[in-house]
């Protein structure tokens, strides 16, 4: 048999602890920059998305060459008035020289791990020197990942929470209690930025809704804008993205998915990886307004679950899944399900 | 938890031998002529490749608006040297409304019975009336399910088999004995066809090769071509492919990856769901050479997995994988990790 560790999300969540989720955050920061500084070996395609009246499946696949991996994703924000995630997803690590699944794994804590780990490593190089107060407007499913993310990887340590629900900010409280923050609810959004460095919008069930307007948004400021990431559904004033400088992570997807849907097809943005790279600078000035506009992209997957490979090994946590038919010889896969029989004859003819 | 139902190799193995293989076989022409009748629901999408020196990684994703079904497969010709196989796969389906996946399954033996059911499917309407005898070029892992599709769907019950490797040969007439076939090896190609009214190719680990050619191929024969199935890979002469007319699952697709790929962009072909579907006839005449350009559509996994999932019902052989991350409020997935940690308390800030 060929069997291939599967990650569940009950092992998911041991893994993470064992490790310490700010040491993840800090470790996955890092595993993105180094895959974003190899950004020419990777097969870069847009996600393939299939949309419907309730939301949209998607699969996200790269490669560098040597491994192969892919990302079933779903955003449908109707799902949590059924109990649901809106966004729920698996994955898998394959071997390029043989086609065979060497890992599977849930993937709906890894994508919330994923992407507050690439915001604070895009802030890295965009938010103003020293930043350490963040509003984080939208205090959903992915808010606390992306609050102690900046705190990991930045020393972001004093946090203005807002969302539309106040039990959403009660409970992003709540769970971020134990961890040093100095947390202010704010009863707006313009009470939320002010004085914030960093503006985080994550907010879900939006349609070309203005979470973030112009009178928001202050000199130097770096925005995260999280949220809008499907056509259709944005969060940023155009107004905004006129006055920042807009990084983005791919951007014949971003053009489609992003907050710059809203702009001519042809507003220049720059390349996160570039900056990454050192091949631009990120921030320019302290009076520059930067804009991380998010929608998620394969490259990140991969760096997480090549990451999750690693720290997998010797742990036991991994659970193994007979998914690949492996008869002794390969062209006897027919022989192979003929002594699976009951028998152990032949099955009868019907 | 939100546990998604998985079928293993070895589950799949019981389930066919309970079922009997060739009902599955029967059933799986059926669900996949079902599908093809209502072809216009489907979303529908070339499959998304990542080609390395090595072979070809795919995605095959279809809808038709209330059930979602991908497929990962591989094609690695030179698996076989290292004892793999050459095409494995899995697959899964996800309810659209929610986005949330309702079965996880190997694929590697269902799409060799998926494959070869279609395969039968469409020579119910290209093959000459009353057709007996199959020459079976390439007797490796798909043979005996092609064999075996074309008797249980056809009543094909006379074989002819060649392989370039004589023990491929073998290998495949003792699989086959206790089927009810009158099975002949033959030396050659050309012997195979001798009498032959359906001629089947599904060789590997060829490159453009001509492994049917244009003296082999005698009026009124249909000649289902399943082995090429990718860029670079074909098995029929482009004299036959001329004399021929040709059906093919899904134009956009077959042109770049089908036996096709030898002829100019606009060469003619019909597509097979327009006959299945009643809306134009298959063989016109006992003289026609037809061909069917089969290289594998997502709306046939699709058709395979909805069957898996409607006679896996009550089995008891799936295995539950908590695959979906579901916390008891959906907005508190970061409080589902921190309940996780093993102190039952928050995991302390590193």
């Amino acid at each position: 048999m060929n069997l291939v560790p599967f990650v569940s999300v009950d092992a998911m969540m041991r893994l993470v602890h064992r490790i310490g989720i700010e040491r993840v955050l800090v470790d996955l920061a890092d595993a993105v920059a180094e895959d974003f500084r190899r950004w020419d070996q990777f097969d870069k395609t847009a996600r393939l998305a299939s949309h419907s009246g309730e939301g949209v499946i998607e699969l996200m696949p790269t490669s560098d060459g040597s491994l192969y991996a892919f990302k079933y994703v779903n955003g449908h924000p109707g799902n949590g008035r059924h109990g649901r995630q809106t966004v729920a997803a698996f994955g898998m690590l394959a071997d390029v020289r043989s086609g065979y699944p060497v890992l599977l794994s849930e993937m709906t804590i890894l994508t919330a791990l994923r992407t507050a780990a690439t915001s604070a490593m895009a802030a890295r190089h965009l938010a103003p020197a020293g930043a350490r107060t963040m509003a984080l407007i939208g205090n959903g499913a992915q808010a606390e990942f992306q609050a102690l993310a900046f705190k990991a990887v930045l020393g972001v340590d004093r946090l203005r929470l807002y969302d539309v629900d106040p039990e959403a900010t009660r409970k992003c409280a709540r769970n971020l209690a134990g961890f040093g923050f100095a947390i202010a609810a704010a009863g707006s959004v313009a009470e939320a930025v002010e004085g914030a460095e960093i503006i985080t919008t994550v907010t879900a069930d939006k349609r070309n809704a203005t979470v973030l307007g112009d009178n928001h948004v202050g000199a130097g400021v770096h925005i995260n804008a999280v949220g809008g990431d499907c056509p259709g559904k944005t969060e940023i004033q155009a107004d905004v993205l006129r006055r920042a400088e807009i990084f983005v992570e791919y951007a014949p997807q971003t053009r489609i998915e992003g907050e710059i849907q809203q702009l001519p097809a042809d507003h220049p943005v720059r390349d996160l990886w570039r900056v990454v790279a050192g091949h631009e600078p990120g921030r320019r000035d302290a009076r520059q307004i930067t804009l991380f506009d998010s929608v998620g992209f394969a490259i990140e997957d991969f760096s997480a679950l090549r990451y999750l490979r690693d720290r997998l090994a010797g742990t036991g946590l991994a659970q193994d899944l007979d998914l690949v038919a492996d008869p002794d010889e390969p062209r006897d896969l027919f022989g192979m399900l003929l002594r699976a029989a009951p028998d152990a004859a032949v099955s009868s003819p019907s």
